[in-house]
C-alpha cells in the first residue's frame, strides 16, 4: 500500500465542507488540514486540524496538494498566484471570460516555483467543457448546446423576493424540454437561452399581498423573466423550508453532429443531475487533485486545465488496474 | 497554417470507409493512402490512392499516423505489433478481456520503435470506458451501469435468421426503460443485463409460415432470447429493406453517486445515439490519431490507452484557444 495523498483544503464554505467529505470517502487521501481567514472553524467530522490562513506557509512540505475553495470574484484571483509558489493546487475558478488572463498569472508563478496547479476545475467549467471539446473533436461536422437546470439560481432568487409582497421564495432554471428533443432530433436548429430554458418560481406571500400582482410583477420583470416561460407557485413558509432547501443543480451538453455521404446523425448527450451542487463541484476537485499530485511527482509543472490531464489520472486505480477492469 | 496531419488507413471495410469519410472532415489532416490486403480497392472518394498492404513499408516518411481498421478477432492481433515498429498508430481493440495482453504486446514494441500507439480506441471501449472511470473518480461511493441500444446485433440477428419459416430479418437489443429510471432514481439496484436490456425482432416471413409458431420459436430460443422480454414485429420484404438498411447502435454510461451527510444523489449520465456505428466508431479514431502525432511530436512513445491523453489533444484547435472559447 503506496503512501497516502496529503491534502489541504484553504478556504471553508460550502466548497470547503464538500471537499471535506469528499477526501473522507476517498481511499487513497488524508486531509492534513483545513484553512481559513477566519482561523479555527467548526468542521463536519472530528479530529479536523483547522487553522488560520497564516500558518499554511508552515505545511508546505507535509502537504502534496491544496485545494483552493475561495471565490472566483476576488478570493482566487488572490490566492492562487499566491499559494502556487508553495504548493500544488486545484480550484474551481469560473469566470468563463477571463480564463485566459488568469491561467497565464497562475501559469507565470508556477513555472518559476515548479508547482503543479490545475485551474477552473469543477462541472462548468470542468466537465462539460471536456464533453464540449471531445463531442466537436469527434463530430467536427455538427453543433454543441447546453441546456443548465434543474438548478437553483442566487440571482434570480433573489429578484423574486425584491418583489413587493415576497415574504420569501426561491427560483429554479429548467431547460425546456421541447428545446432539447428539436436537438436530439438532429435537426441543428437555433436556440436562445430564453428559448431553451424556463423558470420557475416557489413564493411565499406576505399576508396582504394579491397573488395575481406578485405574479404578474415577477413575469413581467425585464432582464430576469421577461423574456422566458415562467411559472409561479405559491406555497406555504412550512413547504419551503421542507421542499426547496437544497442547491440543487445540473444541466445537459447536447453534441448533434453528422457524418458520413448519408448525413448520419450522431447524438452524444451528456448530463448532470445534482442534489447539491457545491458537494458535486467539490468532488470534482478532489479528483483531480489527485492529478495534480501524481503529474507532479512525474516531474511536470506549470499551470493546467482539465484539457491537458488523461482520465485515469483522476482515478485511484493504476493505468494497468484501468484497462484491466474499465476498459 | 502549420502543416497538415498525413494519415493513412490500414484495413478498408465499414470501418475504414468512415475513416475515410471522417478525415475527409477534418481540417488539419489529409489522408495520404489506404492500403487493403485486397491490393487497390473502390473508395468512396475519388483521387485517394489506394495501395496493396505490402506497399505501406514505402510511407515510413510519408505518413504520420496510421489508422487500423481490421478486426479485433484474427486482424489487429498481428497487424499492430507488425506496424508499430513503423508507425504511429490507432486502433479499435476490441476484446475487453485481453486487452491487457493486447497493451503489453504493443508496448513492447513501440517502446522499442519508439513510436506512439493508442489501443482500444472507439465508443466501447473508448468513450464509455472513459466515462465509467471519470464518474467513479468523482464519485467514489456510488455504482456505475452500463447499457446498450438501440443497436443492431449482428449474432441475435442470424440467430432470427436461422429460424424455420423466416426468410429474412433484424435484431435490435435495446435499454430498458424501467431499468433505467430505476437507476437514475439513485436507487443503486441490482440489475441483470436481462433485466436491463428489451430485444425487438424485425421479421420478413416465408409464403406459408405459420406467424405463431416463427414468434414462439424466437422468443423461447434458449441463450439469445429466453430471459429477455422480447418483441417479434411482422414486417414486408420492402419495408426491411426501406427501414432496417442502417447499422444504429449506441447506449448509456448512468453513474449514480451519494456525497455528504445527506447522502445527497448525484447522477452523471453520457448517452449515444447513433445512426451508424462504424461511421461514429471511425470518428473517435480519427480524432484519436490526432492525439497520436501531437503526442509522438512532444518525444513520446509506447502503447497508450484514452485513460493516458487529455481530451484537449485529441481537438485540432490549441490548448490556449480551448482555454479561450470552451471552458
Amino acid at each position: 500500500m503506496s503512501e497516502k495523498i496529503k491534502v489541504g483544503i484553504l478556504g471553508y464554505g460550502n466548497l470547503g465542507r464538500g471537499a471535506e467529505l469528499a477526501i473522507s470517502e476517498q481511499p487513497d487521501m488524508e486531509l492534513v488540514a483545513i484553512f481559513s481567514r477566519r482561523g479555527p472553524v467548526e468542521t463536519v467530522g472530528k479530529n479536523v486540524k483547522s487553522l488560520h490562513i497564516d500558518d499554511a506557509t508552515d505545511y508546505v512540505d507535509k502537504i502534496d496538494v491544496m485545494i483552493l475553495c475561495g471565490g472566483s470574484a476576488t478570493d482566487l484571483p488572490e490566492q492562487t498566484p499566491a499559494f502556487a509558489r508553495l504548493f500544488n493546487t486545484v480550484d474551481s475558478y469560473d469566470t468563463h471570460a477571463l480564463i485566459p488572463e488568469y491561467f497565464e498569472s497562475v501559469d507565470k508563478v508556477s513555472q518559476a516555483s515548479g508547482k503543479l496547479n490545475i485551474i477552473s476545475v469543477g462541472w462548468d467549467p470542468g466537465l462539460f467543457a471536456i464533453n464540449r471539446v471531445m463531442s466537436e473533436a469527434v463530430l467536427y461536422k455538427g453543433k454543441t448546446y447546453t441546456f443548465w437546470g434543474k438548478g437553483l439560481s442566487q440571482g434570480h432568487s433573489d429578484a423574486v423576493r425584491r418583489v413587493e409582497g415576497v415574504k420569501a421564495g426561491v427560483q429554479y432554471t429548467l431547460p425546456s424540454d421541447e428545446a432539447m428533443d428539436e436537438v436530439r432530433s438532429g435537426e441543428n436548429p437555433d436556440i436562445s437561452k430564453s428559448d431553451g430554458h424556463k423558470r420557475e418560481c416557489y413564493v411565499v406571500l406576505e399576508e396582504d399581498a394579491d397573488p395575481k400582482v406578485v405574479e404578474k410583477t415577477i413575469k413581467t420583470m425585464p432582464n430576469y423573466f421577461d423574456e422566458y416561460d415562467t411559472t409561479v407557485h405559491f406555497i406555504t413558509e412550512e413547504e419551503l423550508e421542507r421542499d426547496h432547501n437544497k442547491m440543487p443543480h445540473g444541466g445537459f451538453v447536447i453534441h448533434s453532429g453528422q457524418t458520413g455521404t448519408e448525413n448520419n446523425n450522431q447524438i452524444i448527450e451528456y448530463s448532470l443531475k445534482l442534489d447539491s451542487n457545491p458537494e458535486f463541484t467539490a468532488s470534482v476537485l478532489v479528483a483531480y487533485a489527485r492529478a495534480a499530485h501524481r503529474l507532479s511527482k512525474e516531474g511536470q509543472k506549470g499551470a493546467k486545465t482539465v484539457y491537458d490531464i488523461g482520465p485515469g489520472y483522476i482515478h485511484p486505480k493504476s493505468p494497468a488496474e484501468l484497462r484491466k477492469g474499465y476498459l
